[in-house]
């Protein structure tokens, strides 16, 4: 018989239980400080309509979704024209589409304003790569229907307690705001269109430098002139900005910054097309950037809904976290001890199990092993190097 | 603009604060009795390459594979000759195929026995029915290298423990051996190559009674001595037979019934071709049927690896479990005080803060809400409609 393959599927991973052990841990830290604020846990299914995905403002992700064969008779390849032809259900890329999507679908049975999070998986057919997995989980906290900065202050309160409570102490906040940019980048003497594809160079910074943004904006056909001001208009600091938009990051700042670094930055951009307010970012120097993102993107759940909704949310990078962790050798703090029961003779089982049960109904583990009577010795010393408390029911 | 249908994929469903609280808790309870007599969590990718998932003995469920879209140059959907050309990729219909696989492909890492269970989403394109989704939570417990009758004897204190954790008190185990039920279907009369579809027939006495199985036995052409003797032999107790697999199943039960209700059947057959050994089921006659089954499959793993691996494991319904707790109206225990803290006036958003963080602090859940000055009477008398602890942060 030939044997199958063994093997995960490209870009997956078998999580074994000293990685779910970690995993679990960070999630319960995470789950803590997002419960004790009111957030509530949601859950949205992986698969959604290929419809929604490929109409939302996904970006790059669009290229990276993973689409499910259509069923029976639905399936007729042979007049096929597009892949869409084929597919009509795909994997989600991210958890903010299905979310707007879940708000829409639910609203009327959900409180206002509704603040959630959702921990899971998504998927993206991403190019083999370290680190870069193709099913990945995603952790996002949002609140829906508040349109006020207070709703920022409650997010910036809650996720940064979340990673401290995990163990990142050394990281600060970084604000700022769309609208701002937006002032910024028209206050410089680019026109309004060309916000987009400024920012996308600005955005390279931290790769290209300073130099490499002036020299891809001068390669655009931008005045010299225009660049220079840009670029000094964003040295600005918070406290010398006069728009509406400065005063509410003036009134979070002086909020957080009684319990967490927070710095107002306005080189910060963010990637997604959809945010239209503020947008942070969590970044711990010591590990090389950010660790949490997020922002306002109130126009985004008016895709699904007749009503516009006010929205903003936060994620943290599940992955990149456990990645750093692992990195730290981090060791999960126990809270329980590991017996082994170890028997030889069946006689002794029920001993074995009577000791166990003692043990569990004290808060312990507690897992019952048959050995060969010759090899008592060898076994004990074995689960004591594997970490267990070791019991042998017929030497009680 | 068109609106995006806001409804969840045929046959997915949307996870609301109160479905997650249920699940979350059930899954705690589950998680608590599984690690409590040392199984450890484990985590397969979604995604299996379809080769494995095609050649495995899924029986029914192979028809229900969705089946994922290659991508970029490897989809030639003009050259297609069978839908697998299109494909290279499914989802994941059960838990046991991913557990081989991961066994096979880990098994220098892992614990020798391996005892472990996995909590997660599996899928199936099933038609559309109440009740029956295509996206759902299985939730496994296996040993995996253990080929006594020990590794049943511990499955079967631990799943019934969560269960009873649940609140499940009113239930039975159902006991038989494949080997056994072949025995008492030879000693009838039927040949060996016959078992297979003698079992099919025995299986539906559920549905249609002991007269409706003699009359498909009938017509599949069997003699009524045979099919006559066939029944009386299913009605042998389990003290009266002779086979050295009896004697397994008796001291399972000399044990187990200390703890839980436990009866040898015979008329047990359970569905899956690949179970080699014992076999039982959990019966909660109130709610109509079994809560959770499993059974020995020696010979499974051997489809990934050279050794012949033994593997027994059991498997609790957990949809089924959710949908009890629902028709019950079961109400989760709640651990915390959950407060909404009101504020009217900015001025009084850090009073709010305060409040909250103190409640916090002491192991409750506290959300702050911006409320309107004229409304202040109606929203306390919503939110402690809604169950809330309410403190007026301006009043205090």
């Amino acid at each position: 018989m030939q044997k199958l393959s063994s093997k995960p599927a490209k870009g997956t991973q078998d999580l074994l239980p000293q990685d779910m052990k970690l995993r679990n841990w960070v999630t319960k830290k995470i789950i803590e400080a997002y419960t004790s604020r009111g957030y509530t846990q949601i859950e949205t299914p992986m698969l959604e309509n290929l419809d929604n995905l490929t109409n939302s403002e996904g970006g790059e992700n669009l290229r990276m979704i993973f689409k499910v064969l259509k069923r029976g008779e639905k399936l007729d390849w042979s007049k096929a024209q597009t892949e869409n032809d084929l597919s009509d259900l795909g994997l989600r890329f991210d958890l903010t589409l299905p979310l707007s999507r879940f708000y829409a679908n639910n609203m009327n049975e959900l409180t206002k304003p509704f603040k959630a999070f959702q921990i899971g998986n998504v998927f993206r057919a991403e190019r083999n790569q370290k680190g870069r997995y193709r099913q990945f989980v995603q952790c996002d906290i949002d609140t829906l229907g508040d349109s006020g900065i207070y709703a920022e202050i409650d997010l910036m309160l809650t996720v940064p307690k979340a990673l401290y409570n995990i163990g990142f102490k050394d990281f600060v906040i970084k604000l700022n705001d769309r609208r701002i940019l937006k002032d910024l980048v028209i206050d410089a003497g680019f026109a309004e269109e060309d916000f987009e594809t400024v920012c996308i160079t600005a955005d390279k910074k931290d790769k290209i430098g300073e130099e490499g943004v002036v020299k891809e904006l001068l390669e655009k056909g931008y005045a010299e002139e225009t660049i220079k001001r840009f670029l000094e208009n964003l040295t600005t600091p918070l406290e010398q900005l006069t728009t509406p938009y400065a005063e509410d990051l003036k009134l979070l700042t002086s909020i957080i910054s009684k319990y967490y670094p927070i710095q107002f930055d306005a080189t910060l951009v963010r990637g997604m097309g959809y945010y239209t307010g503020p947008i942070f970012e969590i970044e711990t120097p010591k590990f090389g950037g950010a660790v949490a993102g997020g922002g306002r993107y109130d126009g985004l759940l008016n895709k699904f809904s007749k009503e516009s909704i006010p929205a903003v949310g936060f994620s943290i990078g599940f992955e990149r976290i456990i990645g750093i962790l692992k990195d730290q050798n981090f060791v999960v703090p126990e809270e329980r001890e590991t017996y082994a029961i170890l028997f030889a003779e069946d006689s002794f089982y029920e001993k074995a199990l009577t000791i166990a049960n003692e043990k569990i109904e004290q808060g312990n583990i507690a897992s019952i092993y048959k050995i060969k009577s010759n090899r008592i010795g060898k076994e004990v010393a074995n689960f004591k190097k594997s970490g267990y408390e070791v019991i042998v029911a017929d030497e009680q």
